[in-house]
């Protein structure tokens, strides 16, 4: 089979940190195009300014990585699905639940793949947890996401802006690994939102949610931490404690640890190729949607101004 | 056929002015009973301090209309479908997206109907127009709705506080008939949202969307307004201008305007018999996806205090 041409639009920090790599590292691709305005290409691969001028004059692509910030992510994806090309859209899929479902429903129009990335959900414990899960009576579940934004999110001020997610930029990763694993349905019950007095974005959130089942999902979400860095997912069951911790990278359940490698990108890359081979598109907004649903539920709090 | 036994949940005044009136009118329902642990109920009617009583220990009921504000709903919902009831929703269907679809999931699985109803979609000028607007190209959408919310809703605190949706309620009813009759979806752009500094939720709103064939739809929301009262679309399109006015009572084609009778809840109740006899269900979660996205995506600006 030829490898699929794609182009990575975007060439910012994910793109080269992660983006890719997994694409040299998967013979079902060939890196085709980089798109960016502002940032250079890659060494000997075309490169361009916009993805119009790609699509217009570039070489043929099948596919594009989209790795812009989700403010401007819905028109790229909807001229390159006109064409029939199919899209990957980074994490978060857009600014808007609606945009999203618009942009699913033109996939299905044209016959081209829309895969809506988590790439959480390939962290190496997500998929042993999710069938560990499955057979047990879930009793509490305490999310714990606590990360220094000035660390990870260095002068990215998008973030910050409306559209932008702050605090739940790292913390839709939470959700889009407690939505994998967790056997029900989980929806917001209250939770409070804290907004720098110079910011439109939250910069922390504690959020109560529950499954269908009456089960308490606690969520404390956390920029201002210094120190060491906690991103885990402790799950209370009728069969002892489930712990998955480092992103979901390392799972511990009450017969012992395991932590396997890295392969989150990989893992997206390669569940990209299958959908494309087999002419399906995978986008599930139940993360965004959780999202969503706390800036319109939760409650307010001014506090003090963020400075990068 | 027997009527089908129906109990009106939350007996305020929407209850009163339109729940009852459309029940009473409306051959296939009989009024079983009512609840509500502060409203007085109807006379010769039984009543109930809850839903619970009422399921526990009250007459057999088939179906119950759910009055109460949006974030006490999802439990008598889910209550009832678990006893097989059938569930009209007020609108707005819940307090978040996750638990409406929660919800629907549940009616699917023990097959009872669950109706996220919509009133102004029933208003007398919505069908003529989405039949109208079917064929064209749509130019530009300008959305108005202005009303004193002093006289609307009087002392209703709940509609401020988070998961009310301070002037999305009567904006949400806009986006029930825009996402009816226009023929393509929309999502937000861009907005501003006008939070009283003492509220939690906007009083006003000015909001761009876009349709997914790039035509602008303006909507400008606002709780302020004294004197005449706006609640009005205009959509010009290659074959001239439409006006739905007075919420889309009342439609004014190139051809000229024609005015029906109010019948708004008259039409969610024969719709609501005809999915119970059908065994279907009717969850459209488009307009508060819309707003949901609103409070995701817009810029928030403080404004002066708001005292009913």
């Amino acid at each position: 089979m030829d490898p699929i041409r794609i182009a990575v639009v975007g060439v910012g920090k994910i793109a080269r940190d992660q983006h890719l790599p997994a694409i040299a590292g998967n013979r079902a691709f060939g890196l085709a195009a980089t798109v960016s305005p502002h940032d250079p290409g890659v060494e000997g691969v075309p490169h361009f300014a916009s993805l119009d001028a790609l699509l217009a004059g570039g070489p043929a692509v099948d596919a594009v990585a989209l790795c812009t910030p989700p403010q401007v992510r819905y028109d790229l994806a909807s001229s390159a699905l006109a064409r029939g090309v199919h899209v990957f859209l980074e994490k978060p899929p857009g600014a808007t639940l609606a945009e999203v479902a618009a942009l699913h429903s033109q996939a299905d129009k044209v016959g081209a793949t829309l895969f809506a990335a988590w790439h959480s959900r390939f962290a190496a414990g997500v998929a042993p947890a999710r069938a560990w899960l499955a057979e047990r009576r879930i009793d509490k579940v305490e999310i714990t996401w606590r990360e220094d934004v000035r660390v990870w999110h260095p002068g990215q001020a998008w973030i910050w802006e409306p559209g932008g997610l702050g605090v739940f930029d790292p913390g839709i990763n939470a959700l889009s690994i407690a939505t994998r694993i967790l056997p029900r349905p989980i929806f917001l019950q209250a939770g409070t939102l804290e907004i720098p007095a110079n910011r439109a974005a939250p910069i922390a959130a504690d959020l109560q949610f529950r499954d269908t089942a009456g089960a308490p999902v606690h969520m404390d979400l956390d920029w201002r931490q210094t120190g060491p860095q906690s991103w885990d997912i402790v799950i209370e069951t009728d069969a002892g404690t489930l712990k998955l911790s480092s992103g979901g990278a390392v799972l511990t359940l009450p017969s012992g640890t395991s932590h396997d490698e890295d392969h989150e990108y990989p893992g997206l890359y390669a569940r990209f190729a299958t959908l494309i081979r087999t002419g399906q598109s995978d986008v599930d907004i139940d993360p965004l949607r959780l999202v969503a649903d706390a800036f319109l539920r939760a409650t307010r709090v001014s506090v003090e101004p963020f400075e990068d």
